[in-house]
């Protein structure tokens, strides 16, 4: 099975080099050279096009930037086009819902098939091949990736025939992830309010009740006060809580935390705040008490 | 030493009988009588009155049901008053941050030194003696109290000097707890907005970034849509957001997140559902996105 | 008809000196002395005591600062139990509905009628006897009072048999006067944020489809940024707003503008605003965009 | 001076209609036939496709249902690029603000000049030619269209030099129309949650101190309960306020109310609303007090 892999950026190089040393005939390509130069070392070879590295693949794996740089190489720049009709794309940057629909029908006319499989974890967890892999589409399509996953991730989740699915499935995870920071951001506010430590409240909350991953790193990072270098840009939280609300609109659901989490997020940014950790979202909730 | 214990609720009978099978000297008191008769099966003394259980009391214990109960049985009931100077009175309900201070104030013109100590854990938490308890108040009169926490909990945690300093953090987790209701029952309707189950979608969730007792537990309830028999009622849930919302104007600090959910907790109880448990703060998502 | 007249500060003044020059026989006091000397010169007659007031009334009316000094004066002062059975006791403060409807209470133990009838209109309006007056109690009642509204008002509105259903409307009132402020703010701190002088918008805003007496006085005070001195303090609007909350809760209503306006001025009074004119919350929207 | 006319619908009918009788040499278009056969009647003359009424036209004045139909019959349709360089190109519809600006860009790299001038009022205030035009745009641009703004519309408020800074104003407008609704809308819930009626609350509001069009139109509405016919849905509402917001986030302004508003009429497309008058957010206020 030969196997091509576009974007090698923080999350798709140790995905890709994981795939690399389990022996999967890689083909790479990165918008800029040194990504795949390195994959080289590890046995992939490097491509000089989104295309050429489409070419003759059985399956396609794309982890790029957002919806724009998706669009820019699987359509505009001819990686779609470039599979064989029977081929599988799999696209597992996360993208906008009503993108990831319309990625799916652009992949149907070209005869390929086609999954959505958006991750959970940061970079050390992909290096770990441990990730938490959200997967939508055709069973037999996502059976035919399961291999390739397998090696990525600890466990496969699926969430439905549609591809887009597994996209706002992530996107509602992010969503959750958001809300955590700003509620721990807020309780924070009203025990320092009553002159208690945050940091101590946060160490007991996030030790007890609360005692989840995304809990005691995002606490850690509010409780020290260290939001750089950033794990995940507070601008970019905002896209993806953006794209959250537009998946909710578009499915007529109202999502009033995730409207206030857009606000505070915009709050952040207007104070400068995009480059950091969007643990940073509690900052707003100190500012807005006058505490900062 | 001799301890009284007042309020043998659902929570403060299991935590009085550890005391008691600890060997403790206890004298117990109930608003309703079954329950110090049971109590005194394993050894405490049931007494007729407030006043009668704290006089003579080395600690007085209150585990009353709220501000109102706790201010009637400890001030227009008698039993401050009824201890002795130097007493320890020991207030481990969920109050108000203004009550807690004003009990501080009456503590003190009685002479009685006064510890708040809330507690997070349920009521299996609570017979097994493993609560976590949240404590305020003089770090010598904790000590004085710290065996007795030692017996019905696993673990105390200290957040200030002024007593109240603990019912802020109390309120402040509970709002923790709520959002983080909220934030499954949003997510889990925007995932339900796009054809995936949402026991499906928090099955996942709370089994990777949010793997913590509080997701897992009210997410299996929201996922199976049990809201009965009610662990905490969502009217119960209504009182501690708003007491949190007070505290935290005192301390002007604004807490978006506690004003849409007193918002959407209220629209709760507008629809009947005040006596389900929190959890059905869900439900408020699920019907206004239509689908109840 | 003897009428006293207890509360002269900045609207009860206007409101009793209007009485006194229309030759409605008026016995006056004032918790300092000052205004009650300035009433005995259009013929007043000051009082030593709130009792004294009230004394012999047959009308007794109270504009007081708010719930505490209302009961201060007619519940702890005696105001209202000097009052003859058979007297009517006539509130036109703005207060809590509970504390509205626990008043009623009272007077009817007292065998006094009530009637609530708090009022809109700042104090040129109450100086040309041109106040709107909202009122609430049994129809007989405001029927005695109405001689005495038509020298203070422009017109009487009927809301209910229950006094404190006038409290409810006024309360709903001031709510709206918020909201209309808020909205200004945040719409002209959209304008601005693409380069339109917030000033120009809100002069062509309120000279069109928002051409009324709310929006043309709070917008020119925004476009200008003058908020001092205060016609309406923003700590009293957060007060006022509280209650609305406490008035809706009570009701099972939720009312999501209400409680962003809440949180706004808290946010107001945590950067000091809490003493500028509460048209000052559009100050918290433009800070939030970061250009304060 | 010869102007071409496109999208003769609800607004843009009448508002061609004046033109004709004014006596401006008038080419129109419309999608559908009847509305062109109408204007003929009083002197336009029908064209057959956008790109032959723009054939020749010193203006193109462009009133068409929303951003694609306006990027549809433009710039897909070929009007644009069938103006002579020089030509002006005026937008009275209401559109993104990022839209907007793409259309400057568009007019630019055609040699046409380009003014956005959406209008406040509806159908009988364009049949008078009564409306408020806003305008953005370079001054001597907009100066070559006043006379036929003068036609149509009783002033013109110019806000900028850059045409979609106009696209701003109008989406804060409609942004202050959407929220004095919700205002209503929360404040007669209020009133009825203490058995005032929400009709006699109204009528009192919007006759004293909210005693402007916008309020009296919508305040008669929601008391009565009429939302049909609508005078603008409730769907479209939706799609300004979301427009607003994407204007405000692009200028780093966070709204919570437009955030509110947006998750509301969510709440109302939901619940099958969305073609009712946008007016009908009140009946989400009822609804979430359970009085529906």
């Amino acid at each position: 099975m030969q196997v091509a892999f576009l974007g090698l950026g923080t999350m798709g190089a140790p995905m890709a080099a994981n795939l690399a040393k389990a022996g999967v005939a890689l083909r790479v390509w990165n918008r800029s050279e040194g990504p795949a130069a390195r994959l080289a070392e590890v046995g992939a070879e490097p491509a000089a096009s989104p295309a050429e590295a489409a070419h003759g693949a059985d399956v396609l794996i794309a982890m790029l930037a957002d919806d724009a740089a998706t669009k820019a190489v699987l359509l505009d720049g001819g990686a779609l086009e470039a599979l064989a009709p029977g081929a599988l794309l799999v696209n597992m940057a996360t993208v906008a819902v009503a993108f990831g629909a319309s990625l799916a029908d652009q992949a149907e006319r070209c005869g390929v098939a086609y999954v959505a499989a958006p991750v959970l974890g940061r970079v050390n967890v992909a290096e770990a091949g441990e990730l938490n892999i959200l997967a939508g589409g055709r069973a037999d399509a996502i059976d035919r990736a399961q291999p390739l996953f397998d090696v990525m991730g600890r466990k496969t989740w699926r969430f439905g025939e549609r591809p887009e699915q597994a996209n706002a499935v992530k996107l509602a995870v992010n969503f959750m992830l958001a809300s955590a920071i700003e509620t721990m951001g807020e309780a924070a506010s009203l025990a320092e309010g009553h002159g208690v430590s945050g940091a101590d409240f946060l160490a007991m909350a996030t030790s007890t009740v609360f005692a989840a991953p995304a809990y005691q790193g995002y606490g850690a990072a509010i409780a020290s006060g260290t939001f750089e270098p950033a794990g995940f840009k507070l601008s970019l939280g905002l896209k993806d809580v953006r794209l959250a609300l537009e998946a909710a609109e578009a499915a007529r659901t109202p999502m009033l935390f995730a409207a206030v989490l857009r606000d505070n997020l915009i709050d952040g940014v207007a104070h400068g705040e995009g480059d950091l950790d969007w643990a940073a979202l509690a900052k707003v909730a100190a500012r807005r008490a006058g505490r900062l």
